[in-house]
């Protein structure tokens, strides 16, 4: 009964990602996404998707990284991914999964840690996929908004390109093509300069 | 390139479950619960309860339900579980899914469609715990909430111990003993009367 407790009380704790505000707002919507639905979001993404990953990926690992790869922002928050990959941070947000999962059972806390290091990594297979999934709702955002998270935080054309091009293209390639030509119209369309 | 632009457009409507309202608030916020954040919530439940399915339970099939189970209020909304079971209804969300699956890959769409109507039935291991799981969150609020949206939509302890007892116990004799102490405690506070 105890060890069902731990669960419920880590169920509990997990709901803190719902009030974590991050950069850009959904389609239609005049609210910032927070970090619990985009984990929805990326999470089912990957899964339509799967089958324009440039390596040969285990979609259900893909899926478990994408459930709990933001829990660290529950004590770090969001940040701008253009600034925000310091150590510093990174390092905060490992203390914090490793607090948050204290509770979970041993067998499985392991795979989760594991899954969330492999994420941070982003150097096997199912981990660049990931990341690249983790970067196209928030440019689809800016794309129907207007360019209007690029636009409050000074994102230049340049910064959109390079990180994401590295960072979709390592994961999928068709993936990339594709969401280029959206970002290309979005520069057209003076959304992104 | 026409495919993978049908997938960024189905990632681009489902976006849409971020703006269905449910009934409960998550814990320690004063907003109420969308649909999206509620789904990423139940699947990663659902992997940390796995252990405790009354029967073995393939768990990445029953993520993959929680990721899709509540696209069908896309467009037909969501409505309190204590009142909302109806054919029509369940239609309503089956068109919508049908719809939205329109252009995934034909093999997903089968395997997804297979998912959701598993999931609808509420028959197999799976979609049994899977349903179990759905009902916890919602009653973790609640009772965290001074029993705020029981209040509000008169639901009365009676409906929340049968509907719950059967519901969760189905899943997990385990999951509902140790939610049946805290309901038990919120009947205490006066939470739920």
């Amino acid at each position: 009964m105890q060890a069902i407790g731990n669960i419920l009380t880590f169920i509990t704790e997990i709901e803190k990602l719902k009030d974590i505000q991050r950069k850009s707002r959904p389609i239609g919507l005049k609210r910032y996404e927070n970090s619990a639905e985009h984990s929805w979001h990326v999470a089912l993404s990957a899964l339509v998707l799967k089958d324009y990953a440039n390596e040969p990926v285990n979609i259900e690992r893909v899926i478990k990284m994408m459930l709990i790869h933001d829990l660290g922002e529950i004590e770090a928050g969001d940040t701008i991914i253009y600034s925000s990959e310091t150590a510093e941070l990174k390092s905060k947000e490992k203390t914090c999964i490793a607090k948050l999962f204290t509770n979970i059972q041993p067998d499985l806390k392991d795979e989760l840690l594991v899954l969330w290091e492999e994420f941070e990594t982003g150097k096997s297979a199912d981990a660049k996929f990931a990341k690249a999934i983790d970067r196209l709702p928030p440019l689809l955002h800016n794309i129907h908004d207007e360019g209007h998270g690029w636009k409050k935080h000074g994102i230049t054309k340049e910064q959109v390109f390079a990180l994401n091009s590295a960072r979709i293209g390592a994961g999928s390639e068709k993936l990339w093509s594709a969401v280029e030509q959206k970002l290309n119209k979005a520069v057209e369309d003076g959304f992104l300069s």
